[in-house]
């Protein structure tokens, strides 16, 4: 069912165009609803709906770190037809690595792929280029075996280990990214269909190394209309211990859904689609399949045992 | 065991006094040995040994985003009696959250801590300042419930999802915090020695909140003597598909790894320990335990479980 596009050059994405192997705006919008990080956009932000939006003015110093990590927002695949050059990803991958991590050990891997073909396989999106972020200890595992050490990391926990230390390599690559210009799309459509795919398609290590999250970067069509909104007090940040909500402080929740201005929502028409609240839209129709607890195993978890990072069951 | 110190003013860290309740150096270095991410800092960064660190100079357009990047260090604990402006710890939760996210649901939260006993408790490190990040849907279950809706992300690609979505966060408040010059510690001491504790401690919810990481922030009281260095090519870059290491190359890795001035280990005394090779001392002493597969369920995966973010197994 996934073949990989071995007879294709990686490097044909620079005089690709854009359709067939972009996704349209329709198709993309499949993939959004499946798979899209949704992020923020600064641009063309009102005073009115600003003042809406951030809550209080910014205080504390300004500066252009800062002033990046406000102007992060997703690009839905609609990347323009114009290659990533070379020196802006090696630049966002020497970067990226500076990122803390347990023991120092890397237990990470980076696929460059520049195939758009193989892009749309592994994550439903393609552009100039991919990075697919993997928990891996294999390099670690191979220079174990070459000094006499048996090395498995085998449980939930190296995997969650592995996968702390990758996620902060993800996001320091885009935050590098955005401080070059260069849009990106971060995705867990890897983990959409059939996740057996990765290993055929990128040839990854049969245990020990598990795809987390493709980072799509290149170089947006046109600029997002406004900027996602965040909730950003009660309900995210807790002081000193747990806040558990109550009804007034969800329903004040609610209310900040609803309100458009916020832009806190995946869509503006869950009112014109019969839904009293965007909430409501939200657990109905968007995530309405997962409304029961799981009671069968998903693949996820059939290959994360496959790969050796869920030990043994008690008996 | 782990007693709550409720009677404690949250703000006293403010006029604490460096001891006892920071590390001492000898007390950090217990710790280190468990739990610090490894940082680097780019200070006193001779000429030579940048020159065997990183590799080719950087090139492409430098900027002040990437430069607070490549400032990014850990401190081990060694936090001035300093408090942390409100303003600063502000400015860095109104900058994490901006970090992209699945369907923009925002599955965390971040429980702020400036009771240096808790957080010694928490996670063995005390600063002026805390922030424990959860992958969380307690939020969203609460909407959902006021909505009549029985939401209960039940399964690993959940847990995944979620802990996805903070980690992003959890790197962008470092990068933020690194802008400001703050200095930070991440740490996965939160998942040493009980679990439990942070539930008892802070009053988590008892399902679909999981204690990720621990981010200290502060200013430290010395600064690093060199930046930590980082694999980068073969080994964490795959180019098109994943490149599985040649024997030469695990060697070269091998020797990377024993040139000291690469600083790419956690010590530099393997040798005079008695070991051939800083990945030997690396496997043998210091993960020595994990040399065997898990055979047994750790009490992380147990408490994942507990929490709903495994799905039932097969039967």
């Amino acid at each position: 069912m996934h073949h990989t596009p071995k007879d294709q050059d990686p490097e044909t994405v620079k005089n690709h165009p854009p359709s067939p192997a972009y996704p349209t705006r329709t198709s993309r919008r499949g993939f959004l609803r499946q798979s899209a990080l949704a992020g923020g956009a600064l641009l063309f932000l009102a005073p009115r709906s600003r003042a809406a939006d951030a809550g209080p003015a910014p205080a504390g110093p300004e500066n252009e770190t800062l002033k990046t990590i406000h102007r992060l927002h997703t690009t839905h695949g609609n990347f323009r037809d114009q290659p990533l050059p070379e020196d802006a990803l090696r630049t966002i991958l020497r970067a990226c690595v500076r990122a803390a991590g347990a023991s120092n050990n890397q237990s990470y891997s980076i696929v460059v792929v520049r195939d758009p073909a193989r892009m749309k396989q592994l994550c439903g999106y393609a552009g100039p280029c991919l990075l697919l972020f993997c928990a891996d200890y294999n390099r670690m595992k191979a220079s174990a075996a070459a000094l006499g050490y048996d090395y498995q990391p085998g449980t939930v926990v190296d995997f969650v280990n592995a996968s702390i230390n990758t996620l902060l390599v993800v996001q320091t690559a885009v935050i590098a990214a955005r401080s070059l210009g260069v849009d990106s799309l971060l995705t867990n459509g890897v983990h959409r269909g059939d996740i057996e795919r990765h290993w055929k398609l990128l040839d990854l290590p049969a245990t020990h190394c598990f795809p987390l999250i493709a980072l799509v970067l290149g170089y947006a069509d046109r600029e997002p209309p406004h900027r996602t909104g965040r909730l950003e007090g009660v309900g995210i940040v807790h002081e000193e211990r747990y806040h558990h909500l109550t009804r007034e402080e969800v329903a004040d929740i609610m209310r900040q859904y609803d309100d458009k201005e916020r832009h806190l929502g995946l869509n503006t028409d869950w009112d014109t689609q019969g839904y009293a609240h965007y909430l409501d839209w939200y657990f109905k129709a968007w995530v309405g399949r997962n409304l029961k607890p799981g009671t069968q195993e998903t693949q996820m978890l059939r290959l994360l045992k496959r790969s050796g990072f869920i030990e043994a069951q008690p008996g």
